[in-house]
């Protein structure tokens, strides 16, 4: 079974969503037979380039508040994260573009390291004190994923390296019928809104589970070959 | 949207039937969001590795049939491949264990030349004069698709290496019911068997493009963030 996560790495509901992803699958029966993949999905896709604001600020300013209101609105996702036994520091965090960093992802993933990447991206962002807007800080992430720096560099140099896997996923999305994230997809069939308790993944798992079928209305005619080698053949 | 195709390189219908899905492709107004997985499929799991066998002589022992006869056969299914612009050799193909072979397609899937590798294999089994249960003809044409040799080498050396993916791949055949092959699976959903004419898979693709939608039983109630950075903050 395969399930698609779109997300962004500056939503923590994503952040949070995946740490009780991860708790209902492992409660799942047959979590070895899952394919888990990351597609990309900004929230903030008009931002400029390198133009970061504090997280609290651009809360307050969004919602006419204070920034100690502000901060309040934090504390609360703070502490849903918390719960799950995620670090989460509500002050220090800046907003901003994060296309960059999906491209980095498509080229972790391309490597087979894209889960690696996405968790050490996530911590630099909501429990350490590091940018993930800060350029080097994303080279030294990926150099700690398993990817090559050179590489990353060259990613992170050239606007338009996997460019088109971020626009693909998104257009994805919006044709899935997603318009906010978390959204996790289990193949292809049951979706998923949001940062739902660990139970509620692993009953949708155990559901996609046993709704597994394959519609096949020309299944049959076509020429095949079946196990032992016996092929189809005209006057065999 | 994303196409699984369970094959076995072995199989002269998963040749031809590769050609025909291209064609079908090429003829989809979205084929630039079609994501092409292959899948592992073996016809003879439990033949002996290292041994092979003439794909005549073990045609015409199945069948009952004398070697002329099986020779006959095996014309028909080269007059398929012809008609599909494939070069395809009737006599000096050999039969044998393929396990090793799709464990080096998994490898090459995760370094992202899966597609590479696989048309170099089936090229080299049915058209060429290369025999692909020789591991340097194996190490050879990994080179070709882009490959390390050494890594390639340590992979064909090692019995568990991908081993378990190609398991996986056929339990998943099996799951989905797939018993003879090729087996194309359009985004989970639509199944078809065979290697159908070209038009049948762009009308499958059409229709399985048509009819995406995820149910989304659970769609509701998690918290999520929105575009333009808003997310469900208790408070908010």
């Amino acid at each position: 079974m395969r399930v698609e996560i779109w997300a962004d790495i500056a939503c923590p509901w994503c952040y949070v969503g995946k740490a009780r992803f991860t708790k209902g699958l492992a409660g799942f029966a047959h979590r070895d037979e899952v394919e888990v993949v990351f597609r990309s999905f900004e929230l903030d896709p008009h931002g400029p380039k390198g133009v970061t604001a504090p997280v609290v600020e651009v809360l307050a300013k969004k919602y006419g508040r204070t920034l100690d209101e502000a901060r309040g609105m934090e504390e609360h996702v703070a502490a849903s994260a918390r719960g799950e036994g995620l670090e989460y520091r509500v002050e220090g965090r800046d907003n901003g573009n994060t296309f960059d960093i999906h491209r980095l992802l498509h080229l972790a993933a391309a490597r087979g390291r894209q889960e690696e990447l996405l968790d050490l991206v996530y911590r630099a962002n909501f429990a350490e004190e590091r940018s993930v807007f800060d350029p080097e800080v994303l080279v030294a992430l990926a150099v700690e994923a398993g990817l090559e720096e050179a590489q990353a560099r060259t990613v992170l140099a050239d606007d338009q390296a996997y460019a088109e896997d971020v626009r693909a996923d998104e257009r994805e999305a919006a044709e899935l019928g997603a318009n906010a994230v978390p959204f996790f997809v289990l193949d292809r069939r049951y979706g998923i809104s949001g940062g739902q308790p660990a139970e509620v993944f692993t009953q949708a798992l155990e559901q996609a589970w046993a709704g597994r079928e394959v519609t096949a209305p020309e299944a049959d005619g076509g020429e095949t070959c079946e196990p032992d080698g016996a092929c189809a053949v005209p006057g065999a």
